[in-house]
């Protein structure tokens, strides 16, 4: 086929209207029979998923390519329908943005460890995990010292635990340099290179921080250290409210999500940790927005774990909320994951992701439930996760005729 | 991936053989359960298309791409194997070949509707529906009276009705003008406009034919005006026939479905109104062509007024017909659609289009019957209609192995 960027197809199609629509993320959802036969999908009691999944088109999507295991950030940017082949950001930028860390053209962002070095060595990549508390003032006391290298403004802002992140502001920055990290414990500390001669400079400047951090950080016991990875500049994205012709509400706990979604346009509000806050907050600002952005984490959490038993009980408690969430109305349900997160392989894998999507012009009534095998057998088949948001445009009667 | 034009490939491919092909597109055949749970398809009486599902592979095409609703063009470009992306088709074009107008390189056509007008407001955009008899005659005096506006040649076509074609024909025309059509009765006359600074020339002589016939016609009634839209120059396409490597044949009713095989190069022979009509014509032609491409119209026109009950009786009138066609003793046949014309939609839509082929060297035996989720759940599963010239010529033995 024709090398057509699709979202430039489709934000020419796009009209507003005043339907609603529902992206439920069910992160890492999807799983495979492993050593039990069953999925956490196919055991978790979900009376109401099921009952959606009979009025819904099921399938299944494939999050990149065939074969191809997404980090967070690929998987979520097909759902948005932003090519992850085309569009690639690094976690550096995930991480500040999840933080609120403010990112521009001129800022190179990377995520920092507290790391604890004896000489030479690292000997703890996580500087004995210091509470947040801990870290922060640590943070505020390296922010005081350090202001400045070489021109490029250095600002540091805490995370949790051992976890900070640092932002390089100035003219000539390159985030084609390598991770200031050497992985394991018990190994050297490794210096950033650069990976082209036009970043020579930056690998310069990073290198000049992590050894004035370790001379200001000298009289630390464990936060003595930093290690830093994930370098990245702001990619730019296509406004996500503009191309599609819709008022966008994110609503995740974690960072790195809240961060995805600051990041293509949509407005993030404020959450708290549980998905019963979540529906709240849903419920809340209904009335505000046209899409929403609904991301639950711990089912990807627990199947990082190998916890099967973890893994069913947030199923079905999402499933417990469920009547909550369609009573408010939607026009659109769609409900996925980014990826498969297999007890079995303890992290993201590259099946395809069971999906479901309801509207009144959905090809209901040949699934029965929502699982990897319903699915796989539902009435839209194997597609594309970047398919995904022209499909609910076209659900939602959003999107125009192509031709004549 | 590598960027393949999939249409020079399989005509790389392409041999000769005796093979006869059959390609029967009912237009907008594919549907929702809508309201009632069923589709036209589930609930007509079928035990001639459902035989020949059970000798056939069955899967369902994406016309476009997934959420993409095609226009007429595009769903049938798809068909014949040109990529809808690549090659768009201006309806003025699919107006103007569907009533034989001859089209070349320097002509820009435009479909017309005879309206009223009432000082500088439309009041009917169509004239109050004139007879074909009456509109033609007012199509001939114009004709006799513009003959050319700066060097360019106007030439005029009557349609049914109210409608006619303009054909512009000289240098430097440029299709990127816009519509000279208010949309709506009661609205004041709009003029067109370029889009672009090429096309100044072509918007000026557009608004000048308009004044001109607008002079012309001042003491009728109610032909006293003109409004034009769709204008389009002549899309260069590749010869369906030279690619193929086939003498192919098209047997349509409606003048659109006439344009778009002309336009590919098909030779469109005469034919009545009817179905049986159309297998009259077949049957007649079936010696001297190796590729009918035979559209059944009236699935679509019943889906766009939403009559389920008409929708079911055009297919089981289809499915009548359907031994007298197979009789001729096709090597391969396939049944589908253009697009999904959903009776609650009342209009096209993006849903996968029910497919089947039947050859001897089909994988048959895992469906029952030929209606929507029999074709999602079929054995070639859902693919883009652009596939299906490809997997016809295959099964016809008309394509040589790729790579040694």
């Amino acid at each position: 086929m024709v090398q057509v960027d699709r979202q430039d197809l489709v934000s020419e199609l796009a009209v507003k209207s005043d339907t609603k629509l529902l992206l439920l993320v069910l992160d890492g959802v999807g799983d495979t029979p492993g050593d039990r036969g069953k999925t956490p999908l196919m055991v978790a009691k979900t009376p109401n998923l099921d009952e959606l999944a009979r009025k819904s088109e099921l399938g299944q999507t494939i999050p990149v390519l065939m074969g191809i295991t997404p980090g967070s950030g690929p998987g979520h940017l097909s759902l948005f329908g932003y090519d992850p082949l085309k569009y690639q950001i690094g976690r550096g930028i995930l991480e500040a943005l999840g933080i609120n860390v403010d990112v521009g053209e001129k800022d190179l962002v990377a995520r920092a460890n507290f790391a604890t070095v004896e000489g030479d060595t690292v000997v703890d990549r996580r500087a004995g995990r210091p509470s947040t508390e801990e870290s922060s003032k640590v943070v505020a006391r390296l922010s005081e010292k350090i202001r400045e290298i070489e021109g490029i403004k250095i600002s540091l802002y805490p995370g949790k635990e051992h976890r900070f992140v640092v932002k390089f502001t100035g003219d000539g920055l390159d985030e084609r340099i390598t991770d200031a990290d050497p992985q394991k414990n018990g190994k050297p500390i490794v210096w950033s290179e650069p990976l082209v001669p036009e970043a020579t400079f930056t690998a310069r400047i990073v290198n000049e921080f992590l050894k004035t951090l370790r001379e200001v950080l000298k009289d630390e016991t464990r936060m003595n250290f930093a290690l830093l990875r994930g370098f990245s500049k702001y990619p730019r994205l296509p406004n996500f409210q503009d191309v599609y012709k819709l008022k966008a509400c994110a609503i995740a706990t974690y960072p790195m999500y809240r961060g995805i979604a600051k990041l293509v346009g949509m407005e993030v509000v404020d959450c708290g940790p549980t998905i019963a806050d979540e529906v709240e907050v849903l419920r809340k600002h209904y009335q505000d927005f046209d899409f929403f952005y609904f991301h639950v984490k711990k089912t990807d959490s627990y199947g990082e774990d190998g916890n099967f038993d973890a893994k069913v009980k947030v199923i079905e408690e999402l499933d417990e909320k469920l009547p909550d969430i369609l009573d408010l109305g939607f026009d659109v349900v769609v409900v996925t994951g980014d990826h498969s997160t297999p007890i079995i392989q303890k992290g993201h894998s590259w099946h395809p992701v069971p999906f479901m999507i309801y509207s009144r012009y959905a090809r209901y009534g040949l699934s029965e439930k929502f699982d990897e095998f319903e699915c796989a057998r539902g009435v839209l088949g194997t597609f594309y996760a970047l398919d995904v948001m022209s499909l609910m445009m076209a659900h939602a009667q959003r999107l125009e005729k192509y031709g004549a």
